[in-house]
């Protein structure tokens, strides 16, 4: 049994994950504690409940994904989305809580070990794992091993540059792929090909899109081009077997997926060619982020690179 | 006492290695041979010769560098500038002749094992080399290990597309970073710039950058900035603690290395910043290759990434 937290902005998840499925649920807000201790408090007493509620079968570790998260400290790193904005050592807050190991980390690697234990990357040990949501998220696994970097904070595909000299980047740079095939970089990739400006989000454009709207499947067309060339430079670096695509944007079957792994596969250096393929996240949305906060809790707890690196060092 | 060997498209080199350092060298000639079979007796001849001159040193291992060698099948796949045009089994071949293990890798791969063993990566589990020559290599070392990717052939730097639509890239693709910063790559931005056609080199670039041509100067800042985001956009990947630079063109401290590292450290993504540093290969060039090809045998034969994978399935 292992409880899995997905933190969020305004709401954090909990849900008890038992053979890949999440077995029972509970939620508390984000925003509202007195600090930090007080929101840890409140996060462990949720989690004390839900194994209660499950006849105190005993939890055998916790796995966090947060925003800013860094895996070889455990600490939320100054997240500008949550309440606190220094450092935050969530990980040992939470162990000295439930008594068991926990392992904190950012939310696109916790999708990735998420789609490595228990979806469309299982068994998969080169494999690659690209969330696209208001962000585009990433997490490499080599050889079985989630990539974290020497500083815990590798796997920033979405900070790829893919346009040098482009557009402007929440990351205060320019160009990279995340400005272009997030949320946000569709909508302005549809404003820039002449659609009106009042859509607010990809549904819209998708829904335009499928009633002919000129600028809309121009919009999907360029977004098929750059994330193409972005998913076929990921693979010059490490060469995955597999990639999963992860968030609504990658739902769109027919205007994005067919074009996409049509192009991706002529775009790609010939040596990968065949050898390489492309593939949508087959986890209930609900159910993903605890899932991948799980397996984090799962994978960190046999000996993850963090672990290894801390017995190395 | 390690046999590295460096094949090249008309001469391969042999070197004795111990201790980091070649001990003992030879050389053969890679063409004008019977077929492979005729030229894996000629390389072991000349191996057995240096380990005999050697008062009969034991041989641990032998490590083999080439291009087009795929390090999880020990085979050289149809590399288009050796004189087999068809799959040669080579490090098969050299253990049957040699009786003990060896390992083959491509030519970037041998030359970041190098660095990580005995050169300006010593010591650093994760660490990217980048070779700046005829082409662009890389090889990506992640929490210890070599990066093969699935089908063995990760790590091409040089292939990732820095300008989508851009120049035309010998590997048939456009806009890749090779087109850009490799000496071909040089040579082209040196006459886009308007410089004079008859340059062959590199170096005569920069000697007439340093007589304050104008179209060299303007060609290494150029090749500065490409670089630069190049190595940035590698950095997102793997999240590396050093970048070391191998070959002629890294050589050039003024025109390039000084401005490089301002530039690559100001386009880095700021979660990068100050854990990620850039430095030159201090191997000696002749050295390089034969050392990278010992690093592989010595790695190789100790358990590399290929024999996990081979223990595993």
């Amino acid at each position: 049994m292992i409880l899995g937290i997905d933190i969020g902005g305004t709401t954090s998840k909990l849900g008890l994950v038992q053979d890949g499925k999440v077995i029972a649920r509970a939620r508390i807000d984000t925003l509202g504690h007195a600090d930090e201790h007080a929101f840890a408090d409140a996060l462990a007493d949720a989690g004390h409940r839900l194994v209660r509620a499950d006849d105190h079968r005993p939890l055998r570790a916790v796995g966090v994904g947060a925003p800013n998260a860094n895996q070889l400290t455990g600490i939320i790193e100054m997240a500008p989305n949550l309440p606190w904005k220094h450092d935050v050592p969530l990980a040992r807050m939470m162990t000295d809580r439930l008594k068991v190991p926990a392992v904190l980390g950012n939310d696109a690697n916790a999708a990735a070990l998420g789609e490595w234990r228990y979806g469309a990357g299982r068994g998969i040990d080169d494999l690659l794992v690209v969330t696209l949501g208001t962000g585009v998220g990433s997490g490499f696994i080599v050889n079985g091993q989630l990539v974290l970097g020497s500083a815990g904070n590798a796997g920033e595909l979405g900070h790829m540059i893919l346009i040098p000299g482009g557009r402007a980047c929440t990351c205060g740079r320019q160009g990279c792929l995340e400005a272009y095939v997030s949320i946000r970089g569709m909508i302005a990739t549809y404003t820039e090909a002449g659609g009106s400006e009042d859509v607010a989000d990809v549904k819209a454009i998708a829904d335009r899109a499928r009633a002919s709207d000129v600028a809309a499947i121009e919009c999907f067309r360029r977004t098929t081009e750059w994330l193409a060339i972005g998913l076929a430079n990921a693979v010059c670096a490490t060469g995955p077997k597999r990639i999963v695509l992860f968030g609504g944007i990658a739902r769109n079957g027919d205007l994005l997926m067919a074009p996409l792994r049509d192009r991706f596969h002529e775009v790609l250096l010939n040596i990968y060619k065949g050898r390489v393929d492309l593939t949508v996240s087959a986890l209930e949305e609900d159910d993903a982020a605890l899932l991948g906060a799980a397996a984090l809790g799962e994978v960190g707890g046999e000996g993850s690179h963090a672990e290894a690196r801390r017995a190395r060092s």
